[in-house]
């Protein structure tokens, strides 16, 4: 049997850990065929200040059984992006699974696959996702059928953890988690706006500033959907 | 105020998480200047299947304010590598802060900053660390002094926001774990040895081959301490 293929999705201003924590999962279950999709194979720069090389350009690129979309400022520069837009709609078609960390959903829902769907993102984002015909879902990992969306950055590790236990049962999801030591003790009690620490001056502060950067490019993704 | 620098060690064979974990975090306080260092610019293979480009060379990295080590199986080819240890001597000693994830501490005590320091590890090496002269001491973060070990692979996201409250205070390394949305939920309660769905046979199995393995050149690096 040949083994399952990710393919991901690698572009400029990417959060780097929307990628890099899923990828980390996958790559030790080492039952998985990983490639990391973009327009040319040069290094790309991410949000963290390193540059990943992609492997495969989206042209090349073989069809996915599991398509994953990271998040990241550099996902709004892509919502009315033909070439990637149409990327996504290839890849989803033949996936089995279609699935997204943080920002990425807004391409997912650019793309016209959430549609009607439970989803969710980064908190600071959420309720921009309903304008792209989603059910914006404040939890940690959002399973709709066949597709899983993962809330903001971190939140990648417990994605990919949710969709290995589907792919190759809970037995090898746990045994992954026990060689990455994935015993998570945040140092502080701030990681989610429902959270004890969480300022929520900072909280409202942020979602304004995200409604003011990116509603207007999403109002335009929906604008073209309909 | 120029911006402190934080100057960490990239290799063939890290594991990537290591280090990307803790740069997204770094990354996204704002307040440092990053740098990833190898001895030349070419892309360097990640475990992950994918390959990240260093920024500078370790010959012409600047003084590092936090010296960071991430491990992987490619820590164990460094452990007699002159150039690569002589480099983590020189940035140590101006160092304010001296600093590892998972096996990369391994690399600091094959440079000899770890005698008689308590110090941590991924708990399937960790026993091999005493030889270096450490404490192995098992949780999570542990510091002592300006020396400041992290657990395996995920525990750099926890090492990193220790790291952050400890330069730029509390506040900040709260904004910055509410920014990643850094509010774990593992689906299972695998992540440790200590925990209940971790399989035992498979903690002694792995601890037994890691020390097949990695006993050896960690014996042949303590010699060349003393």
């Amino acid at each position: 049997m040949s083994s399952l293929r990710v393919v991901a999705l690698l572009f400029p201003g990417v959060t780097q850990l929307d990628l890099t924590g899923p990828l980390q999962v996958l790559a030790v279950s080492g039952q998985l065929e990983l490639h990391l999709a973009w327009r040319t194979l040069d290094p790309v720069p991410t949000d963290a200040g390193f540059s990943i090389v992609p492997t495969v350009t989206l042209a090349d690129a073989p069809p996915a059984d599991i398509l994953f979309i990271p998040g990241g400022q550099g996902t709004f520069a892509l919502l009315d992006d033909d070439e990637v837009l149409q990327f996504v709609r290839r890849q989803a078609e033949g996936a089995r699974w279609v699935t997204s960390v943080c920002t990425g959903s807004f391409l997912l829902g650019a793309a016209g696959l959430l549609q009607g769907l439970r989803a969710t993102t980064h908190w600071a984002s959420l309720p921009l996702l309903a304008s792209l015909g989603a059910i914006p879902t404040s939890e940690r990992v959002v399973r709709e059928g066949r597709v899983i969306t993962g809330a903001g950055v971190s939140s990648g590790i417990d994605f990919a953890l949710t969709l290995l236990a589907e792919l190759f049962g809970e037995q090898e999801a746990k045994r992954v988690q026990l060689q990455i030591e994935y015993d998570p003790q945040p140092p502080f009690d701030a990681g989610s706006p429902r959270r004890r620490d969480a300022d929520p001056q900072l909280v409202e502060m942020m979602t304004a500033l995200m409604h003011e950067r990116r509603a207007g490019v999403v109002e335009r993704a929906a604008a073209r959907l309909s």
